[in-house]
Formats: structure tokens, C-alpha cells, sequence
């Protein structure tokens, strides 16, 4: 018998924001996979170092950080072929992955690979999207709201585009593109009613009006949420934060 | 000293699907409050049973299904004044949500009456967006993908315009509107690329391509996703179904 191949969400960052069922996958699988950068640690390891045994095997997907070598596919060829291994040896193994497995995550380069081939299950996460929306206290969606994802590497004119023709829309992997995402916000009037989250959920969070953002860049795990027609909101802002370190 | 109101997502439905947080805030909240329909049993807190205490206080808000008395005003003011009566009396109040709170949720309304008046934690959970795309076998979202979440009551021209306009975009809320907008759908030439979810995560989950479903409705708690441009992946469905429950 073949092991069953885990697509693990962990979560936005708050350790805490793991399920019950991650939780017992994680714990009982001997094998745990995890991405991870060419240096420093891996941040979906860092998420559950608090569950990992040292009888568990590790293996981190090194995957460089610099756009233009990513995805690179050997190195998912690569790990899928050291998984698979795993796998016919009848071992069970977990791929963790930040926020959820199929949203905006890099699991889905060895799901390619793999997912026909094993048992494979993905076990949906919390997203770092609606756990933006709860740092930012205000709904993403209610009602009979559309809303729209984006992610920022998209070119100036699509990312124009798309959020003329959204509602409210949330733009994902801000990171080195900050700047320029910033730039199109504010010629197209909507500065001030955007949020600016970084690092959610973690004790480092900032939560903050895009219009107040000093920097000239941000972290890759950065996020901008745009409510249209919402003033109100922003400048309640400070007063309306939760607070998610305990 | 007064209590703190808690938004708690529970998630999609699986009882493991709770984060740690949510176990741990539920355990701890003296009262629990939680929608529930005017006959049978409240979804949200069908999924927390096992974990709820006889000394726990719970508050049931009886919302009425029947959509043209939702939502009630009066229903949300009693219910928060009642709640607010817990909080004032500093006891922490934890107020159920299916999926995330702020993602569609009714806890808004709640959250409108009493987010300012008291210290409030919105705490995410695993919404049926992500646990449908983990179902369906299929990421949400990769890459440079945008997605677009759009509510199925709205009127069909709007619908209509909301999918032309999008790549990937999950419909909620299908419901009673099911028959309509599978006929939208069809005349757009869309089924084959279309999937439909039914009580994602629970024993009684059914997931199958559009094209399969032969009945005229759906429950209020069903999705259809729409992978423009994505055959082979309905085609594959059967196959790549994942298996939820153990």
C-alpha cells in the first residue's frame, strides 16, 4: 500500500490559526515537506515547529526567492521524485502550505505532479485573505458584494483594468511591486479607501490606511484591500482594530 | 470590566475544520451564541457540539430562511442587546460563524451593532470557498490567476456580466437561484468548465461537474466554480475527486 499524500494548510502565520485537522496530519504523518528560502527559515515550518517530533523526516523545498528563477521546475521535479519515493514506501507525507494549499500557493507544482498518482488529499487552510479582512475589521464580502482577488504582479494596464471593474477587491503578493500598485491606486482616486495589511496574524502585523505606509516597498506577505465607496471605513480604522496577539 | 465579543469562523462544516483558536475561545466563552433556522438545528452549532459545555449560556438567533423576511432588523437589535447584556456584565461572548466570518457571513450584522461599542476579535476560519476548491481537486487560484467571488442572487443580467468579465469565479449563495443560473451558465456555454459543491466537507458532501446535477435546486450551503478554459479538468473529476471523510 502507498502513503497518502497531504496538502496541508497552516494558516495565515498565528500558530493558533491551524485546524484540528491539519493538527492531527501533521502529527501523525512521518513525513513533513515545507517550502523553503535559500536562507533563513521556512516560515510554513515556522508555523507548526511548535507540533513537529524529531522522529519526523523533514524535507525543505529550497526555492529561491528572486522572481525571475521561480517556479523553477527541477526543483519541484526534484522534490516530487523524493516525496514519491516516500509515498511508495507506504509512508504518509504532509506538504505544508501557508494559508490554504490552492489558493495562490506553490503546492500546486507538486500536486501537478503527484496529485493522479497517490491518494492525495488537500485540507483547506485559513487564508491569509480573510484573515486580512478580520486585522482590518471590516467584511470582505457581505450581502450581494462581488469581490475580486488580484495578485500584484499583474502588468500596470491589466491591474488598471481589474480594479476598475471590481468592487471590492483584495491585490495578494504586493511585495517588490508596492510601489508601483501604489502609484495606480492613487491616480485612480482610490488611496483612501484602501487598507494596507503585512505579516497578518503574526506579532508583527501592521495594520494600517495604505495612505499611511512610509515605505517604498513591502514584504512579499503583504496585502491591499480596496473597499469602493467606503471613507468611513478608513478612517475608523485605528479605532476599529482587532487585536490578534493575545 | 466588560466581556469581549468574539466573531468565530468555524469553518465549512467538518468539525476539524475549527482552528485552535476557535477551540480555544469557544471552551473559554462563558456564552455562545450562533444563527439558527425558525425549525431544526443551528448549522454552526451543529459543528462545535462536541465541544460545547452544559455550562456554557447559548444564545440561538432565529433568523427566518425564507429570504424575503432577511434580514430582519429587529431580529439583529434583540440579539444584540441581549448579548450586549452579557458583555456589559463582563462575560466574553463568542458568536458562531459558519466558514469565515466576514466572508458572506450573517455575523455582520451583529458586528455593525456592536463593533464599536465593545473590544471585539474577529477570529478567521477555513471559509467554503477554499474547502470547495480543495474538494473539486483543483487550485482556486495560481500564479497570476485573478479570481472573482460573485453572490448568486444577483439579477441574471449582472450575473451575466460578472462572468463574462472574470477568468475563475466561484458562485455562492446558488441555493433557491440554482435552476437560473445554471440555464445563465449553459447559455453562456460555461457548463463543461463548471463544478458544483454541495455541503462541502460534511459525510453528506456531493461534488460533481455541473452537467451532472439533475436536480432543479440546490441547498442554500452549495457553490458552482468556473475554470474558464479548463475541460480536461472536468473531465477528470471523478478521478481526481478527494476523499473527505475518513
Amino acid at each position: 500500500m502507498t502513503g497518502k499524500l497531504y496538502g496541508l494548510g497552516v494558516g495565515p502565520g498565528d500558530p493558533e490559526l491551524l485546524t484540528l485537522k491539519a493538527h492531527r496530519i501533521l502529527t501523525e504523518s512521518p513525513v513533513v515537506a515545507y517550502p523553503a528560502p535559500d536562507s533563513g527559515e521556512s516560515f510554513a515550518r515556522a508555523i507548526v515547529a511548535g507540533h513537529l517530533s524529531p522522529y519526523q523526516l523533514e524535507i525543505p523545498i529550497v526555492v529561491p526567492m528572486r522572481a525571475e528563477r521561480f517556479p523553477a521546475a527541477e526543483i519541484y521535479d526534484k522534490a516530487a521524485g523524493e516525496i514519491a519515493g516516500h509515498l511508495d514506501a507506504g509512508h504518509d507525507v504532509a506538504v505544508l502550505c501557508e494559508g490554504d494549499p490552492f489558493f495562490y500557493g506553490s503546492f500546486m507544482y507538486l500536486f501537478e505532479r503527484l496529485g493522479q498518482l497517490f491518494p492525495t488529499e488537500i485540507v483547506p487552510g485559513v487564508s491569509s485573505l480573510v484573515a486580512s479582512a478580520a486585522a482590518l475589521a471590516r467584511p470582505l464580502a457581505a450581502r450581494n458584494d462581488v469581490l475580486t482577488v488580484i495578485p500584484g504582479p499583474l502588468p500596470d494596464a491589466e491591474l488598471e483594468a481589474r480594479i476598475k471593474g471590481a468592487d471590492t477587491l483584495a491585490i495578494m503578493k504586493v511585495g517588490r511591486h508596492f510601489a508601483r500598485i501604489r502609484a495606480l491606486i492613487e491616480e485612480m482616486g482610490l488611496t483612501d479607501v484602501a487598507g494596507y495589511c503585512e505579516r497578518v496574524s503574526l506579532a508583527e502585523e501592521r495594520i494600517l490606511p495604505l495612505a499611511g505606509v512610509v515605505e517604498d516597498s513591502a514584504p512579499y506577505f503583504s496585502m491591499i484591500l480596496i473597499y469602493k465607496g467606503a471613507e468611513d471605513w478608513i478612517r475608523a480604522l485605528p479605532a476599529g482594530k482587532t487585536v490578534h496577539a493575545q
